[in-house]
């Protein structure tokens, strides 16, 4: 009885979020510029609308009735799911709610403005607040849910994960990475002595990349009856399962930074399709938090689609698609030199897979002393370029806009954020080795385009797991042991060294 | 404070709206098959909020109390059409439209079936039913609102008009009209013999249609930085004042079809946009119906697009945009002779103005019949056929597939709708000759592609009053008269009479 109100509204909440879903993927694709304020004003309502819903407080008494009822397991841990979002929903009072939502919409609008002119003295008055709002925001959440103050925010996230394993595993992965980069430099460079990179020449019409695309998107497994791919500034995926909307953009000088972002985005959204058809409006039926996420478009990026078989197979069909010309003379090694190229530098975005971790490294180090009350606010330009130069040998101390002013998170009051990204990349390295220990023709398979297994493995283990069990919970069970970073440290022994 | 609430809860039926319509946009400019089913859901769920929002038993209260309170002018006017509509939405028990969806449900999926197979004894029970049910509903809500059974339909689509005006006017017009078709299609033979009918050859590729879709659009007056023209198959506008999504679909063989409907959906769209910004959250901040509306689509396409001053503007455009080769030898005579055509024929849809109001006086005498008991649902196939020997010289006897079954309306559910059709061009000829009382040039402002002042006229007089006064009020204000058929009538005789 309690339990099929609580069904109810998450129907409620569920049609509101495939609402929310959509008009932003609109929003970032079709809508003209002039819709957007009254746009914003309809998302703030329909997200009031959601939270009073969300919130109300019969749910805590359906919830504590809920408890006592005969469910089966699934409903159980729809429950168990659903609890833990509502705990988290409610811990926070609406008066600082909307403390918060000002202050962050404020200093997002000012780092816009500041960040270009690289003005960190200006944007320190608002970032300072941010920080002050997140040790508070962190201290409610801690309290609530007994756990400490980073930890809550990242629980946010990445449900489950706690700050004391990343530490020791972030740890042991930094201590690799001062060793490995520069052998894997020089690695490099005695590749490029023996075959010169081969530059792109001529043109790539948008229209044949998309072609290129879809055709790969469909190979790797995407379902067009159930998504589409289309164009927008800032590529993502969005939408809902039953029509997961992907973005790109194009140059036309090169082809492969469109397509390796299609083929990262293909990643999330073969995760949201692969979600259960049962019950996806609950909290439960929903995927497991950003660095599950986050693993699933790096494994259909780095484990698969920056792999030598890979383009064995994807190499022909680029020819077919882009024009002969465009391509003539490349190989399959001409093509890995650019996608497995490495290089250090300032901007986390741009990063390969290699140096990626130390920029997140650094800005957990950082955002977890900044929490836990061990650094201010002012103090971070220092802090990010000690550590800047420490981890790879490069100072911002002159240039705060490719330093601590280069990302949204901070400045839109996202701390807990960061993790996620590497926790995502070690967990696809995971699931990998894990997967060719009972797929020895893991590789064979990916060479001839056939992902039909890999899939299959993918579906089982993760996708139809949603968030019945936490990410922790999940790794256990897919690969028999709990997340490392010994298996991603492998991969990129095997992939970067001779 | 009761105005207060009134205000927050429009706001929030108004964030819903703002979702729907671009939810339903998106299906039918993008969304993939498979994404039906729960965008369906979605939609039932998000329309059920929003009734549950505003038939709250709250909701009286507040009226109630906002009555007493100190509103300004305009705040009176958007109570009162408040008031309106909420008394609309609230005089059918949920148990009735509970019945009365499910009904409509089932008889449109079966009329889609049946239709193609012409089986209207297959089709008759579900229509039946629905005849039943709209006739339950009319005595409803003439009980609530104190007009007859079928004013009380007409009311849904088209506020302030009743049936009683609508007769006689129709009845001067059907009069009108059978003594004129015959002489305009003789006017029409001499005009051909004198001057042959020039088919088009060639292609007309829709990107380039597109653009000379996207240049009249922008010269009527079109803002693109609030809406945008895609495609879809079933042409319509649509979205939010803020935001208005046109669509069209292409053929590739002639160039007028979608043109003339990219223009009629810009007259929609051009009376959206035009709304006045403030309180457009409020029901009477909301375009006027749905003849008014129409009225404003036929202006544009009938008072202004489809007129030889229209043409000798635009043919060089079409020259510029859709090639030389196409359109050689064309003057604006021979695309007059195209975009002036007459024809009797079975289908409403592909009639054109002349023939068009017949169409829908003979629904509207059908449907005012069957809702009051004249006539019952196993006997329309009969009258229909004798009323369209009678006004068409057509029988539909042995081909109900292009007789009673040809529209949507009826098989789900909307009574009370088809006379907005011909009211909306009785009400655009209404509109232009007043405007041109005061604006001796008009012709002239058309034929150089200025319609700056036409639209001022349109804006102040139309636009701009949004439903803050009723269609008749709307219409006295600007044109110092109430509806009449005569303008329309000379309209005709001007245009289709040598």
């Amino acid at each position: 009885m309690s339990f099929a109100r609580l069904d109810e509204l998450c129907r409620k909440l569920d049609a509101l979020g495939h609402a929310e879903a959509m008009l932003q993927v609109d929003e970032a694709v079709n809508m003209p510029a002039g819709g957007g304020e009254k746009r914003a004003e309809a998302m703030g309502v329909l997200a009031a609308l959601a939270h009073d819903l969300a919130t109300a407080p019969a749910v805590d008494d359906w919830i504590a009735a809920a408890r006592s009822e005969d469910l089966d397991p699934s409903q159980q841990a729809a429950l168990r799911e659903f609890e833990r979002t509502h705990r988290n929903r409610t811990c926070l009072s609406a008066e600082f709610v909307n403390r918060k939502v000002n202050a962050q919409i404020r200093s997002e609008q000012l780092w816009r403005n500041l960040r270009p002119k690289a003005d960190w003295n200006g944007f320190l008055p608002a970032f300072e607040s941010i920080v002050a709002l997140a040790r508070e925001e962190a201290q409610l959440r801690a309290e609530a849910l007994q756990l400490s103050p980073y930890d809550a925010l990242v629980e946010q996230f990445d449900p489950g994960s706690r700050s004391a394993e990343i530490a020791a595993v972030f740890a042991d992965l930094k201590r690799f990475l001062t060793g490995f980069i520069p052998e894997a430099l020089e690695a490099q460079a005695r590749r490029r002595a023996a075959r010169p990179a081969k530059p792109f020449h001529g043109e790539f019409p948008p229209e044949r990349q998309k072609m290129l695309g879809v055709t790969l998107m469909t190979a790797v497994g995407f379902d067009f009856d159930h998504g589409r791919l289309d164009i927008s500034h800032h590529p993502f995926c969005s939408g809902v399962p039953s029509d997961v909307r992907m973005t790109t953009r194009y140059t036309t000088h090169e082809f492969l930074s469109s397509l390796m972002g299609i083929l990262h985005e293909t990643g999330h959204g073969l995760y949201e399709q692969g979600l259960p058809a049962e019950r996806q409006h609950w909290p439960s039926g929903k995927a497991r938090g950003m660095a599950m996420h986050e693993s699933q478009s790096l494994f259909q990026e780095m484990q698969i689609s920056r792999t030598r078989e890979f383009w064995s197979f994807a190499l022909p069909l680029a020819r077919d698609h882009l024009g002969l010309a465009q391509l003539a003379g490349f190989e399959v090694d001409d093509l890995i030199a650019h996608v497995q190229k490495i290089e250090k530098g300032y901007i986390r975005v741009d990063a390969d897979e290699v140096t990626y971790p130390l920029h997140v490294i650094l800005r957990f180090e950082i955002e977890k002393d900044l929490i836990e009350g061990r650094l201010a606010a002012k103090d971070v330009p220092e802090a990010w370029d000690a550590k800047m130069r420490d981890y790879l040998g490069l100072s911002t101390i002159d240039n705060p806009k490719d330093g601590p002013m280069q990302d949204v998170h901070w400045p839109s009051g996202a701390f807990g954020y960061f993790p996620s990204y590497t926790l995502g990349a070690l967990i696809a390295a995971q699931l990998r080795a894990a997967m060719e220990r009972g797929m020895p023709d893991l590789g064979a398979q990916i060479a001839r385009g056939d992902f039909a297994a890999i899939n299959d493995w993918r579906r089982s283990k993760i996708w139809q797991k949603a968030s019945t069990l936490s990410t922790p919970e999940i790794m256990l069970q897919a690969t028999g042991e709990r997340l490392s970073a010994k298996y991603f440290e492998d991969h990129l022994r095997q992939r970067y060294l001779d």
